[in-house]
């Protein structure tokens, strides 16, 4: 049974791009170790800084630890919940809509210790080497810019492992609010002090299906040669 | 000429992962918006925090404003071989290896002015609203987590626009040190204050050939469970 999933999945690159919408129902059936061996293999054809590939990811498939971390999860959803209780809904969103993704997310809440596989994405830190002597203040400046930007050798890679899921019929979701909680985290999964995580990707077969994947549409988030003029396209 | 090339590309998802390496040697050879069009309707298929969708994409084509943007770009090479000016080599990469990554980078500093399209990728800040009153510190602490993970929203994005080009048979590459001198990039562009940005990928016909790509194995930077137990794939 396992075989027939493991073959080299074809399907077409923007088909995957156009249907892989966030899976947050999953069924708590195994998934073979050699398909993830496939998506991380993907995962890592991603550019990342300097070509540095300091990515790390861990995945957990063990029960206890499983537990731990969809705990960890729940605590994350509740602090999002008091960050964000006062803001309104997005204009682009109808009321049906947010009721909905907000049933869905509730639903990962409740069953993330049933989902087969956790994946952790993170990165090891790069130490920057500045000049020695006092810092000039444009390179403080830069240095404090890299950790809004440090995300950049880490989600194409997560972009890829999505994109990858969906090749082989896996649902998964990009999440992150683990990281509020980042040193139980890292006490759980034995990682060192220079290592931070970026995201969490629940991963199994999805209960509903694919796609498709339904966005404000480019004229209205593109410009030509300045903000504020329409991109024409 | 131009109609073949916008025609449906037919490249499947792990192809073009496996061979969308980053090029920096770029024709000066326009590209159809036509094209652009499509890349960035890709690029909106990924996912992005509560799926708030307050990315915003700059397609800068005008000529003076290119040069405005690579003159940026090369004073953030200037910035970043400061910064990292007392770093090793890392142990994955050759002499060699490394050498052509420096050549290839150089020559993306001189020439970025004579790429066609450079694609500016952003987010607009959505304001937290948190509990009013004093604000309890795991608040804060979660507050000052979400800059690092912001990325979360617009990298999935930039790698689906690197995949779709690479499926066009057009260059690209991310980078992100323009960002050192954001305010002046803000200037240039117009942006307001709210949004910043967190990719610059210059696009173009790719001088060279693409891929393969290269990396570390899996099973050096996948683990199982907890961090130290190697993935057994």
């Amino acid at each position: 049974m396992a075989e027939s999933r493991i073959a080299e999945p074809q399907i077409g690159l923007f088909e995957a791009m156009y249907t892989a919408r966030a899976i947050r129902r999953l069924k708590s059936d195994p998934v073979p170790n050699e398909i993830i061996t496939k998506v991380l293999d993907a995962a890592i054809r991603a550019p990342s800084g300097s070509n540095n590939q300091n990515w790390v990811f861990i995945v957990v498939e063990d029960a206890a630890q499983r537990k731990k971390i969809a705990d960890i999860y729940r605590k994350g959803g509740q602090l999002l919940q008091a960050l964000y209780q006062n803001r309104e809904r997005p204009a682009h969103m109808t009321e049906k809509q947010q009721a909905r993704l907000l049933a869905s997310a509730t639903y990962l809440f409740e069953h993330m210790n049933d989902v087969p596989v956790i994946l952790l994405a993170g990165l090891k830190v790069v130490p920057m080497a500045p000049p020695s002597g006092p810092v000039p203040p444009e390179i403080m400046g830069a240095m404090k810019t890299m950790q809004r930007l440090s995300g950049s050798s880490i989600y194409p890679a997560v972009q890829n492992i999505i994109l990858a899921c969906r090749a082989f019929g896996l649902g998964t979701v990009l999440t992150t609010i683990h990281a509020f909680f980042e040193d139980e985290v890292r006490g759980i999964l034995d990682l060192p002090a220079d290592i931070q995580t970026y995201a969490l990707l629940p991963i199994g077969y999805p209960i509903d299906k694919f796609g498709p994947v339904k966005r404000i549409p480019v004229n209205q988030v593109a410009y030509l040669d300045r903000y504020g003029k329409n991109w024409p396209g």
